[in-house]
């Protein structure tokens, strides 16, 4: 399969479904040839995974890989409360792979295509000297002037975050340590290396017409909570005491409440909902809780509360790629 | 511009104009909403531009690295009849490329992106230990029903190609040779530093309703009508006279008729047309010549026929990512 161009791309094309609704032309031809549905606009985003940034050969098996390439741009169209629809996939990989890890990477990347009903409809690849690079663009549709933006927060608005944070870091401290996991561990584990997009709770979210404002936790809550205050021109001040850490079934995880706030790759949903509406949010979504965790404020910054009343400020703790 | 990412972001949020047609949410949020004109079909594709593959800092400077990142892509979209709307980057770059690097690179992409009123909508960015990766994606739209595949090539259909092949393998061999440019070397040297994406030919031959399939000649003729013989279920027979190589204003380029029938990256289009259409095939669109340098047969293969009139078989014999 990796053997000639035109034999992997015969390969991939035997692995999408064909006749998908609204895929005209998929992989084969010089482009793909989408339809979404009218009067919906289009939700497009890209995301890379790269290797020795987004994941290791070391922690990260193959499938894990390609559904956390897929996961991190349906997080997004999510992210504006849109319903993924099309992906492209560009793959540059290491010389060093095995057909059997590509084969892997692609089914990881296909399964979590086929539970959300998104087409792989084309891509690019080729063989490098050096680490494999993943990039993953998604489009999406969302119903004319029901897309989430950043931008919306407004002072008194309460925030809300959907299922835990810190989970996906925790369960890579734990594949990073290289001993055995426990049952215990399974859920941190899991959380890390096949996240779910929140693309049920982003589409409920944009049709309740809940939330003033919408962006993924991908960077860690301190971040994105600080994307998404400077983007609405706001500050926010927020509760330790109300932040879903990671949390076993038994014992205390060490700097849970760090984990949480600086974490990064949950793909939880941040969202802020206005006074008046807070009483529609409910505590779960399907299975997934809901929690408010704090208010947007006037003054800029983001404060954070402890439980003894002390307010600290609280900077992005998440990866910049260009600081590091 | 590269300390932070945040930084960045806004750095290239103001590289772009805003209030551009059809754009809603550009870069800056979690995704980009974006519309395409009614009745039209969204035509979808990504192409890769990796250092050391597609381009070597030796030769190839930041300007034009840029400006072909984004030809490639416009390019797939011209050969589909399309044209291109809005553009996804992605960029792992080399962590000991400089500012002056990256802003000159999104400086050549920016300027063919305005030429072709194509807007940056978004992207991913992220600094590696090793080689650079571009990934471009773009969304163009087609209008219905017009959009020209590799596919629809018959027996008796006249093959043809837009303006001289090879000449972009011989700017990069001249570049390649290090010896001073002559002034009858711009023409080859820009050709592979600037090419420009045929996307004006590829919508007037879809309205006219002119060619039957239709390619774009990325890898060389000899593999991209290969790929649109196997694609149509057909062979062919080019006439080796025919073929419009790379020409000096002055003598002879030495292995013309290889350079034009294996060089790549030429980005000229490749079509075939019905028989009875070929008298409203124009000598020249616009200031580019269209040459007729076949046929389509029955029998599969490829054959080339020689000014002694002796045919042989031709082979693919551009670049295949993963037989190098």
């Amino acid at each position: 399969m990796l053997r000639t161009e035109t034999e992997f791309v015969s390969w991939l094309r035997a692995q999408v479904p064909s006749g998908a609704r609204g895929l005209e032309i998929g992989i084969g031809d010089d482009g793909a040839i989408v339809e979404v549905r009218r009067g919906h606009k289009l939700v497009l985003k890209a995301d890379m995974s790269i290797e020795g940034v987004h994941f290791t050969r070391r922690v990260h098996s193959p499938r894990s890989v390609g559904h956390r390439a897929l996961a991190r741009s349906l997080s997004d169209v999510a992210a504006m409360g849109g319903t993924p629809r099309f992906a492209l996939t560009s793959l540059a990989i290491s010389r060093v792979a095995t057909r059997a890890w590509l084969r892997e990477l692609y089914a990881g990347m296909l399964a979590l295509a086929k539970q959300f009903a998104v087409i792989l409809v084309g891509g690019d690849t080729a063989v490098v000297a050096g680490k494999t690079v993943l990039d993953v663009m998604v489009a999406g549709e969302v119903k004319r002037g029901m897309e989430l933006r950043r931008s919306g927060a407004r002072p008194g608005d309460q925030i809300y975050v959907s299922g835990r944070l810190g989970l996906s870091a925790l369960g890579l401290r734990l594949l990073e340590s290289g001993r055995r996991p426990s049952p215990q561990d399974a859920g941190a584990i899991r959380a890390h290396l096949y996240p779910e997009p929140r693309c049920a709770l982003g589409r409920y979210l944009s049709r309740q017409r809940l939330a003033s404002a919408l962006i993924d936790i991908s960077d860690g809550l301190s971040t994105d909570l600080a994307h998404l205050c400077e983007s609405s021109g706001v500050g926010a001040r927020v509760r330790a005491d109300l932040i879903p850490g990671p949390e076993f079934p038994t014992g205390h995880v060490p700097n849970s409440l760090d984990l949480a706030l600086h974490g990064g790759e949950d793909y939880e949903l941040l969202f802020t909902v206005p006074p008046g509406k807070t009483g529609q949010v409910p505590v779960r979504f399907r299975d997934l809780p809901l929690h408010r965790i704090g208010e947007i404020r006037r003054s800029k910054g983001v404060a954070l509360v402890r439980p003894d009343g002390t307010a600290t400020p609280l900077g992005p703790g998440g990866y910049d790629h260009f600081s590091k």
